[in-house]
């Protein structure tokens, strides 16, 4: 057989066409969204007034299980994809492993990760159903810069409501994004009534996903021809990611090759939930049985540690009910959490999958993160985003077994982004300054606390 | 035949094996550089100081045209190579024009630039030599980057001086360059003779170019094992870089096309001179005729204003003497300059083409750069390095002409970078605080009063 090659990348020609929802080949599906009000099922209809119809009706499909990508979006996709699926050949040799490691690489494209799949699918239906305007929210700032260049491209106004403390930090991605016409707004801010509360209760407060996700949605209602657009945890999230999995696994195929496992970062599940899609598929559907592996931080530790229990989405609890792997939507992590996964919950589909046994969640300390990112940087010549060192730090644990036992297993994993942005915490990491934080059982428990009662489902 | 991707990259198999050297071809030969105190041709031996043998063979060597890439360099430029050749579709729309825009994307490998391909050719012949130490110097910091990653690969010490102005408006390059290992110094320091010497003169002195080299070149002319290597402007540069336009013209003989002008950036000539050369040799070898043409900033303009004249590469005065379009080692471009492309000479064989007319010249403002480089993100996703917008900007004149003559010209352009560590300058451009800065001939004949003088050749 052929060498395998460093990269691979495919044709126009051999990209997939169409998305894969995996809810359609999942036995059980993940438990419905409950309308925060009569905790009724959440009607497709409930959702328009937040998101467009299109996207609220991929939310809401549990069937279809293949959904064609619109001529204009594989227009666009063909603009930064396929991305390379690579063979990290050096760093096997550095580690001394007789493992294969592949990586999916999502980061060239100037949004430096894979958000840009699904914002370019969210811009697009909306300017579909005649939308001006869209709102978001952005944490390490990765989505705000994806969607903002999916809505220049389709000529859509953009607010990015951006938690605090990153807008201080990374004042770079603001340029970005204004760059391309997004407007930023620090969350959380005056421009709303869930930000004016949140700033009286805590003046001094640094912002939080949950914060703008609720800032947000309440300019979107409240905004002539605009809706509220999400960059995970959502289905529709998850569908669109699919291509990363989908272009994977035609790329394996062309290598003949086929993962023993699976290995992806989890915050939200945007990355993890598209990368997984086919091989779980395989795993659902009885023809192949990979091991499925989701790698968080411990300082935010969904999967391992939190409830799977109906929550907000949002601190400002407007939005649906979702039954998730969540730490409380009150939950915030230690600031001295350098990366990004720092969500309070799991993507549904994910949480379910998880629950049902079908895939494996570790925890990993954000000093060992670094200590993967680095030696990575080190051998295969791309710098890292602190979100995709998880997964490598995954991966090399695996491929670490593998030298162990001897086995010659065959690993891939999700490289999500690069970490020019977060060379502050590159920086700490080389200086000695990071630190660990792992919540204790009582921290914890201050956000289980808050988590929502519901007669007769959730007391 | 079948529609032009928009992305287009080469197979492992199809990637070039050989550098090509474009002297070899040149009818009349570059001037030969001339040793600074006997006014002498320098001889390969008399560079074995500072380079390392292999590199000033290559410096020196003007007759081999093809010269094999060694199978680790080539092992190295697989982990980012091939870049991809793009077809810019949607910039065509946006312009309205009949041209076809193609350009070759080399920023897609954490040191952000082409940079990278020189910068392990030397790390490499610099471990063959059995060198423990490599020194040089940076200012915009993606040869820095790149060099560094180079040697963390191959295990070599780097110690980097880095222009004290750069050093400080951008600490995020100087913590990538220390993840993977390499030592920073801002330029001037008092770590050197050099640096002393300028610091007594002129206390608060921001650096230069030239100040760094002369730092990099004592310091690896004093350090055992030490060599010293440059990231532009030398013949072995250009002959790393040849790569750039090999790949690309192999990937236009794919798409049966070829291009009718040639359009780069141009600093101290390393992507030019790369993404040029085998266009070039048809021109020399009179197979084909594009149009060449390099695009310089107006505030650094070496090609369209100044002399053609031997210089010192560096404020030192401690190199040998190269004939080349030269502002003056002494000049220093306005400190409103955003961009790179702030070096006062132009690569040898370069300044000899252009002056035996085989290239154009232009040179642009940088607002009317960034206004192309806004422009590009918006239609293409990919935030352009201010070097790279430089050959955006003449791309897009091109084609604006050819919207006005109704030509469907194929114009190629080089986009040599990304632009993640300059959004600084993005901000002033988006907030209208850039200004533009055209030196005044009074300011030219600063730099030109100070080129040295050589008994007979240059009085």
């Amino acid at each position: 057989m052929a060498k395998i090659p460093h990269r691979l990348y495919l044709t126009e020609e051999q990209m997939p066409k169409q998305w894969y929802n995996l809810r359609a080949d999942m036995k059980e599906k993940p438990d419905p969204m409950l309308n925060p009000q009569t905790f009724q099922p959440t009607k497709e209809e409930e959702l328009y007034p937040v998101f467009c119809e299109a996207l609220a009706h991929q939310e809401m499909d549990n069937e279809t299980r293949f959904i064609d990508i619109p001529d204009e979006v594989q227009e666009f996709y063909k603009m930064y994809r396929p991305s390379p699926l690579c063979r990290a050949y050096n760093l096997e040799k550095a580690l001394g492993t007789p493992a294969k490691i592949y990586y999916k690489f999502e980061g060239n494209n100037t949004s430096g990760s894979h958000k840009l799949n699904s914002a370019v699918a969210q811009a697009y239906y909306a300017k579909q159903q005649g939308l001006k305007h869209l709102t978001t929210e952005t944490g390490a700032g990765q989505w705000g810069t994806a969607l903002a260049e999916a809505c220049s491209y389709f000529g859509l106004d953009l607010t990015v409501f951006m938690v605090k403390c990153s807008y201080e930090q990374k004042p770079f991605r603001k340029a970005i994004i204004e760059t391309v016409n997004g407007k930023v707004v620090p969350s959380p801010s005056t421009t709303t009534e869930a930000g004016r509360k949140i700033l009286e209760a805590h003046p001094d407060t640094t912002g939080s996903l949950g914060c703008a996700i609720s800032e947000a949605v309440e300019k979107a209602v409240t905004t002539p021809d605009c809706k509220y657009v999400l960059g995970s945890v959502l289905n529709q999230v998850l569908l669109h990611q699919s291509i990363i999995g989908e272009e994977s696994k035609i790329a394996m195929e062309l290598l003949d090759t086929y993962p023993d496992v699976v290995v992806g970062c989890a915050g939200g599940g945007s990355n993890l939930g598209g990368l997984i899609a086919p091989f779980m598929r395989d795993k659902l559907t009885g023809k192949a049985n990979p091991r499925i592996v989701a790698v968080e931080p411990a300082s935010c530790p969904s999967l391992t540690r939190g409830r799977y229990a109906y929550d907000f989405c949002d601190t400002g609890a407007i939005t649906p009910l979702a039954r998730m792997y969540t730490l409380g939507s009150a939950f915030v992590p230690s600031p001295n959490h350098a990366g990004g996964l720092r969500y309070h919950g799991m993507a549904p589909i994910l949480s379910k999958l998880y629950h049902d046994g079908y895939m494996e969640a570790v925890a990993v300390e954000q000093t060992k993160v670094f200590e993967a990112a680095v030696l990575f940087a080190k051998q295969e010549t791309i710098l890292p985003a602190p979100e995709s060192a998880h997964a490598i730090r995954g991966a090399i644990d695996e491929a670490l077994r593998c030298k162990e036992t001897g086995e010659a297993k065959t690993i891939l994993f999700g490289l999500t982004g690069t970490g020019y942005f977060d060379m502050t915490a590159y920086d700490a990491y080389n200086s000695g300054r990071m630190t660990d934080h792992v919540p204790s059982d009582e921290e914890l428990e201050v956000g289980f606390s808050q988590l929502p009662k519901i007669p007769g489902i959730q007391e």
